[in-house]
């Protein structure tokens, strides 16, 4: 019977259009911070929604939201589907968002057609992923999961001083279900985020998990020099030995292709005049690899390197780990219920590593998690100008359905 | 008679000390902007040192000043000994000073010795050589020279919206002597404002001339990208294609060496942010050469390596020349009688280019010209940390007395 069960496309792309009017910009995008005044009305109108379709709306001290569905069996954990409402002060409409709303149109498809499951579902709305206002990101999910404490969730405090605790209860967000209840398992439908789907024209990336992540931030300093008056061969240029630390950096990357990523994002030259050789030149680089092991070898490799050119120039240089983030590996069952729902709908797949982090990230630390990526315009986003379409979306909202109904059908079998 | 004359090391020394107060910085340099109230000051104190050994001051409309010690021969045009006695807003005690108080010196040694020359002997104190109250640097030579129109040299405007003339009128440093005399030679003692002399352990330089420079403006135009979710393939780094732009300068200039110089000094990264792939960078390029074909081919294997590295990294590049300034070449019986009077005093001497612009550059154009250089402690000048020693100051300052002498014997015989 549920089979051929698919959802309303029309109707889930109408209820992301709808939600896009609270913290709408002029541009197109939304700007939605946790526990703004906007955050307060999608929430409102969330309850409004699940409820009309026979859940219940339990919030934890994080302000996260709960839409239960009850199942047959209700003392089985619940099958959560989660993501977030909360967006960047110019963010798009559609990161995070199409998880929770995807959800939302999976409890009225189940709802309407009267579909009764094993277990229960329940649909989640985590506070702050985006850390836009309160740092660090995925703020609720982490405290659910036991990462941060409730202490250090609540004493976040935004730009103007305003703790997470005392914005929570200035627009009535905080619950008191008990924090961090089991769950039989919990997916994600989320924009990839990168360009890779759209490009190798896939709809459905299978997501494995989430790469090791290690941040740096270097100093080169030389001698300043006049431009006019320095010859080449006394010169100790700052800036040109970063330019071979961004070579290297792009190299050790590409030596551990087609997974390596290296990236100098930020640099500030000094004193940045056009007739001065710089003397002192600040950089960030980012490295990823979905493997632990192997970003551990390219850190290896790109420290090696940077201490080579430093050596080589004459240039004295500080590179400090400043923090790191080891790979999270999905739950293997629930990867393969998203694949084999896809190949249902005839989808075109491919398994793919997250770039960035996700609410699921650490939920994968306390309950069988997985996610399902589908295309962004570009592989744009955290940009006004985001962009999916709707059939991407409703594909992912198939597959997330179906991994749900299966991981539903095995519960049954194993109770 | 004149053969062993030297100058007095403590007097000179004493002089530049002195003066050296007028604009005095806390941590020992000058602050003496181009008709500022110092600038006044250091020019009415000249005027009396001057006139104390028998000078005449004359001052044209840009206010630069002639101390003028009459010869035998008074129809011979001056032969002039020039430089600014303006700084840097965090300028040094030496640069320019010590061009001016030489001068005063050879002709408080002459005055005391009795002797008589051929030719007059001009001491200049150009006005406002620095271009840091009023671009362009060099102005009032400029105009002398014709460079300039006297109109232009007198609207040129400081931050404040003070026009040159009327800061001028506002110390009383504007005069009546009629611009643009003629001038027999044209001598002018610097610090070098490179390592080069003190590297080599050469007392003087003499200066073959003013190296050619092109100033280039470039934007080289990538993708902004998500440094976690965008693979290495699909990147278009603007970041990393100014890296390699920095590489190709440095090794456009070293296949050019010893004497070709290539500076990248600035440049702003857009978004500049650590997880952001940089989708826009803003860089300059400086490159010089003595030479004006070298420095044409400089520009043609600068324009090939730079549209290449775009080419092949997919970023779209725009590259601006911005600024040319020809090579000068200093009149080779000047440099002459600088190399010769050197050798007479046994100063180990190199030929060199000076790498910054002079009075010297312009007057070159109306007046058999040429430039000493003494070393300044590890290169460093337009800092407040500048530094010459006494005996440096005092060989040149000798060598600028004998180059003038032996000028003067020249005069003599064909007149």
């Amino acid at each position: 019977m549920t089979q051929n069960l698919a959802v309303d496309s029309a109707r889930l792309w109408s209820s992301i259009m709808e939600t896009a009017q609270f913290g709408a910009t002029p541009k197109g995008g939304i700007n939605r911070l946790a526990l703004s005044a906007d955050d307060a009305k999608v929430r409102a109108w969330f309850k409004t929604a699940v409820e009309a379709v026979g859940c219940t709306v339990s919030i934890d001290a994080m302000g996260s939201m709960f839409a239960r569905r009850p199942g047959r069996n209700n003392a089985l954990p619940p099958i959560a589907i989660g993501s977030h409402l909360d967006t960047q002060p110019t963010g798009g409409k559609f990161d995070g968002v199409i998880g929770v709303l995807a959800g939302l149109e999976i409890l009225r498809r189940l709802h309407e057609a009267g579909i009764e499951t094993e277990a229960p579902i329940e649909v989640i709305n985590w506070t702050n992923e985006e850390g836009a206002r309160y740092a660090p990101a995925m703020l609720a999910s982490g405290v659910f999961a036991g990462v941060f404490s409730l202490d250090y969730g609540h004493s976040r405090a935004d730009r103007d001083g305003i703790r997470f605790d005392t914005a929570m209860d200035g627009i009535g967000a905080r619950g008191d279900a008990p924090l961090g209840h089991p769950l039989s398992a919990h997916f994600e439908l989320h924009i990839e985020q990168g360009p890779i789907l759209e490009e190798e024209g896939c709809t459905i990336g299978v997501v494995s998990g989430v790469q090791s992540i290690r941040w740096y931030e270097g100093t080169m300093i030389g001698l300043d020099g006049h431009a006019g008056a320095t010859p080449m061969r006394l010169r100790k240029d700052a800036l040109l030995g970063v330019a071979r630390v961004i070579e290297a950096t792009n190299r050790v990357a590409r030596a551990h292709a087609p997974d390596g990523l290296g990236t100098v994002g930020l640099i500030e030259n000094r004193p940045n005049s056009r007739n001065v050789v710089p003397g002192e030149v600040f950089f960030t680089i980012d490295l990823r690899h979905p493997d632990d092991a192997t970003l551990a070898q390219m850190d290896v490799a790109l420290r090696d390197a940077v201490a080579e050119i430093a050596e080589a120039d004459g240039l004295a240089l500080t590179l400090e780990e400043t923090w790191t983030a080891p790979a999270v590996h999905f739950n293997p069952d629930c990867r393969a219920r998203i694949e084999a729902a896809a190949e249902t709908f005839g989808y075109k797949t491919r398994a793919i590593v997250s770039g960035a982090g996700h609410d699921s990230a650490y939920i994968n630390r306390v309950a069988p998690t997985a996610m399902i990526f589908v295309p962004c315009a570009g592989g744009l986003s955290h940009n006004e100008a985001e962009s999916a379409t709707e059939a991407d979306v409703t594909a992912g909202a198939n597959v997330l359905l179906h991994a749900v109904l299966a991981t539903d059908r095995a519960l049954a079998e194993t109770a």
